[in-house]
């Protein structure tokens, strides 16, 4: 097993562990069981491959455990489970002291963990990503949220785990698909923050693909280390944490445009970082030669690289209804090398629609 | 105007401004309108009364404003409303840097403010408080929620203003039963907090009730700096906090039992106040001669000091699926004295049921 910090400065600093058949560890349970109350969140997919394990785990550390399951797909992050979720806990009397547990990958994680911040003002939740994404990304940083008709993760807050468990052997039975989309995320992290890993990348994207144990691990691990170090310089997105959104702007349009779940949130983010890599060779400089190396890695990965049939002049409008348009404007993060990202406000539209249709040729 | 601070240690410590006349200062909006997109929500008893010179003074201050109205009542502290809230954020564009600003009570600042806690993961809001419960209490220290049916301010977060414009002019056309209800808060303020303050009530609550304005200016002050006090001492309730709950317990119960609304919050507070001071009375020593003396304030505010028609054993169940239910064991604010009040656990039920049947005698 391997621990990752993320420093936050106070006592909501907290540990990344990853490692295999970790789910199974009470011991990595038990300093969070506190009162004795958990409530475990999942889905109908992950709950009969992982559950019964997690639920005796907990319970050798001493928990007594109320399991909720909520439907798969994005369409969970929404009101009405949420309130499913915050019903079945209150039905179980869960005071304050309870631990809420999210099993399952970015969609349980991201529900599971609204949930635990507003119920009842707020309460501790630990995070068991098993899902590549979750455990490269959506599990660490403390980001929340659910959906709206208007607009994707518009409805959340910014609530730390207490703990993250990355048990990679639930990667073993990840559906190939799921696994590409992870890898999206991955392949993020390199391009914004690490050429080294970049390249470590393009040497063993195959082998990730196939689902190599130690190489999964250690890009479950480098990707932790780098969002960790972002997210402890700006916990709640005031300026720099805004880089890991590389691709996300692009990307949050496609699954707006397509409905949520049509493609997957990796792949929408996929077709987003060649987008994205366009408008920055457009706009920031990045030579024409990494732009291609962009597309190549996200292609070896199984993954997308051009959108889907939407109208380019209809995924700009979509862009300029995502929250992360300040004030009516576009901001957007660009590479000015492969493993150097930043932010840019006002750049034109025209060269946005250009990268559209660059990326889609 | 006078000016209490509430002091968080950080960025987040805040003004809370008395007087008369306030609502139209745009000065002390300037501060807090930013990049200029301000978001007012009101209800639709209020907002005759006071929007358009809110939004005159805002737009004085540099703002574009856009105005949400809600219902009326505790049932605007719903699922429902709140999606209306940010419904009407996204439709108007709103960004992350937008003011949220809640015009009202204390459903109105409660709803509003958790909108501004879960909106794009957290806006900063402003409270200008048009109610003496909502001067006196709700609006200070950043507790916001909405209602669940299993239980009151079951879905909420700790968010705190950027600051408090409590303008005592609006007291001159509440209703004489809102009056009643923010009369209870204040006299929570004294029972808990300040023996002097409970003697300064007992000489002045018909001057109050008669709506003194330097009677009610300087109530609504000393309440701010007694809760200012407790919240800087306490900001998430992991402990003291919890005394301003004090009749809390039984009023909620009161509230469930009854159906949101039906009373107002302050009046079953009221009512529960008196059964609590029965039951320090019975576990916390307190004096006999100081139940009467609690009660016959609670009456001469014009409030009830009898709980409703509900037999007890049913509101000692609905008590028992309070939020403040540790583990499924009741926690109680007692007073010792009048002036001072301190958290017990572990009371015996058959007490909780005996200070029932007193207080209803």
């Amino acid at each position: 097993m391997q621990t990752v910090r993320l420093e936050l400065g106070n006592a909501r600093t907290y540990s990344i562990h990853i490692g295999r058949g970790l789910l199974e560890d009470a011991a990595l349970y038990a300093p969070w069981v506190g009162a004795g109350q958990v409530a475990v969140v999942s889905n109908r997919i992950v709950a009969p491959l992982y559950l019964e394990r997690v639920e005796h785990a907990l319970a050798r550390a001493g928990a007594r455990v109320v399991s909720v399951l909520v439907e798969d797909g994005e369409q969970a992050k929404s009101w009405r489970t949420l309130d499913r979720v915050i019903e079945a806990l209150l039905a179980a009397r869960c005071g304050r002291d309870t631990l809420l547990v999210a099993l399952g990958g970015g969609v349980v994680g991201d529900l599971a963990g609204f949930a635990a911040a507003v119920y009842q003002r707020g309460i501790a939740f630990l995070q068991l990503p098993t899902t590549l994404l979750a455990q490269v990304d959506s599990s660490v940083g403390g980001k929340t949220a659910i959906n709206h008709a208007l607009g994707k993760n518009m409805i959340g807050a910014f609530h730390q785990p207490c703990a993250v468990v990355a048990d990679v052997s639930t990667l073993d039975t990840l559906p190939e698909r799921e696994l590409g989309a992870g890898l999206a995320e991955v392949i993020k992290h390199g391009l914004i923050l690490d050429r080294s890993f970049v390249e470590w990348l393009e040497a063993n994207i195959d082998r990730l693909r196939a689902r190599a144990p130690e190489a999964l691990e250690y890009a479950v691990r480098r990707c932790c280390e780098l969002k960790a170090q972002v997210v402890a310089a700006d916990e709640r997105e005031a300026g720099p944490r805004a880089i890991l959104n590389f691709g996300h702007t692009f990307g949050h349009a496609i699954e707006l445009g397509l409905g949520y779940g049509e493609w997957l949130h990796g792949e929408a983010v996929a077709a987003g970082m060649v987008m994205a890599a366009e408008l920055s060779s457009r706009a920031a400089g990045l030579p024409r030669a990494e732009v291609t190396r962009v597309r190549a890695l996200v292609e070896r990965a199984g993954l997308p690289v051009r959108g889907p049939a939407i109208e380019g002049a209809r995924l700009l409008q979509l862009m300029q209804g995502d929250k992360k348009a300040a004030a009516g404007t576009l901001r957007f993060v660009l590479l000015e090398a492969v493993g150097r990202a930043s932010l840019h406000s006002g750049v034109a539209l025209q060269l946005v629609a250009e990268s559209i249709a660059a990326a889609a040729a």
